[in-house]
């Protein structure tokens, strides 16, 4: 019988057991003490380096995943093969069962879900103290823990949380089609401040040139930094443009190493903190909002012996 | 010299200043010791009786409320007087300055400024630790400590928030005007939720008929209710529908007061007491964000030895 000490667990993880691994980021989905615990355990890990892959429905993206993998393994960052094990994590958040698992599904059906060198998780919201925006990092520290060099995160939709999701990353892709404009109308700013690379994909469609004029005229209007998102065309169906989409991803990689890497981590290191402090401190109102404490302070203010601050404060003061 | 202490200027107000009451209200507005001591005294006097009024811009909302006071100074509640004062807090969130004070002077030169029964103020978000959402009630109590019976309080607009602000009353009018639909779309069922009285205002329009239609329709599919919101036709240009108006206020209270009255307010306490709890909460976690203890327990973790729930539990224990 498998053990349920994440302890142990993290041990067998590093060893290469995938059973192991896969209760380890149950735990880290379903919240609770083993979540705690397994959190402890990965923080002190190695932090993988993390691959965000972003953009609307339907815009190829597990296929391009797919795809990416191969490269990947073959590749390296360095070209010698030095990451010989890659991880996906794929989230959905606007349907955290269902489409969530019919996302991996769909990459690990194209062939890597027997390759030894592949892992592949879908990420369902069960009872994660903060949802998915705090069970995706810890997921990714757990995956560093088993000594994944490498993980890419898959978020479906142009969101908010979508975007947030996939942006707490060291290099962001936000993927597009030819006409790619009605899609992401909503959050183009969002998308085009996290991404790093903009990959115009089914690029065998009419309408290239347009996107990328209208993505490279937004870029002009972003003003001048010392990394300007290449914009790269791929046909993921077919196998084009992938090795390319590595190389800007190893270049941009490159790059952030050479200086933004440690403050990117520091800037990611508070929002997650932020989001823990957020989602202790709600769980604490909630709880104290069904406390007998509370009711009395109710009671109170009706009677007019008290005001809502000074109650506020007692509630607080009494935790 | 005017007084700086709360508990003289209530005690002022009370006596009919008014000048004590506006600095009162100053207070409330902008937060700090000041605002707490203010609360402290206003929440131990007597409630006034609110009456919320909402609705699109343009409606007619100013013209209808300065009618309206005409009404209630001479009817009263109980068709006696006995209303010897009203005031009236505008408040339009979308221009927490201008949009606000514009409001309160449309009312103010149709002729109540020197009025000594009426008193009109525009409330506008200053320091207030929560918002406009906490400045009004505290108002509405402020203005109970300087005996006022009866408060208006007016909110532009029918987002959630104007919506919300005006729906924390004894009664909520909602003012529409024929062919209302498309101006309110956005928040239809907000705002039949709040209404227990509904208003087509310019009723001299057309239109009026399928306006009617629409709103019974939605109340039809509402449900059966004790109180179902009479549907009135005002023409606040011309006085026409004011009293009646002013009948279905006084008809609602005596409804409520037979049984939702002390409902009501206990839930409105709750809102309020967990809006003060989120909003302390809120500056205590910016506040630790602020800390030395804070950029420790970063460098904590990118060192690898604490993780962000051991982190946010230990910058939470240590407050």
């Amino acid at each position: 019988m498998i053990s349920s000490d994440p302890t142990e667990l993290v041990e067998q993880a590093r060893g290469g057991s995938r059973t192991a691994l896969a209760r380890l980021l149950t735990f880290v989905e379903s919240g609770g003490p083993q979540q705690l615990a397994t959190a402890a355990l990965a923080y002190r890990a190695e932090v993988p380096y993390v691959v965000g892959i972003t953009g609307p429905p339907g815009a190829g993206k597990s296929t391009l995943t797919d795809q990416l993998i191969n490269v990947v393994l073959e590749q390296g960052f360095g070209g010698a093969r030095d990451v010989d094990q890659v991880s996906v994590l794929c989230v959905d958040p606007s349907s955290p069962f269902t489409g969530g698992a019919i996302l991996g599904d769909r990459i690990r059906m194209q062939g890597h879900a027997t390759n030894q060198h592949v892992f592949i998780r879908s990420m369902a919201t069960r009872g994660h103290l903060g949802g998915l925006s705090l069970a995706v990092p810890d997921a990714v520290r757990v995956l560093g823990a088993a000594r994944f060099p490498l993980v890419l995160v898959e978020t479906v939709g142009v969101g908010q949380m979508e975007v947030e999701i996939a942006s707490a990353a060291d290099t962001t892709i936000v993927v597009v089609n030819p006409g790619w404009g009605d899609a992401m109308q909503a959050n183009k700013a969002g998308l085009l401040e996290v991404a790093d690379i903009f990959v115009i994909n089914k690029a065998d469609r009419t309408g290239v040139r347009e996107t990328r004029r209208d993505l490279d005229q937004m870029l002009d209007l972003g003003g001048a930094h010392e990394w300007r998102p290449p914009i790269l065309e791929t046909v993921a169906t077919e196998s084009t443009g992938i090795a390319d989409l590595w190389d800007a991803v190893v270049n941009h990689r490159t790059f952030i190493e050479s200086g933004q890497l440690q403050d990117r981590r520091r800037t990611r290191m508070r929002v997650e903190l932020d989001k823990v402090l957020s989602a202790m401190v709600r769980s604490r109102i909630v709880a104290l909002a069904h406390g007998d404490d509370y009711e009395d302070q109710i009671d109170s203010l009706l009677a007019g012996t008290t005001d809502p601050y000074r109650a506020a404060a007692a509630l607080l003061g009494s935790e």
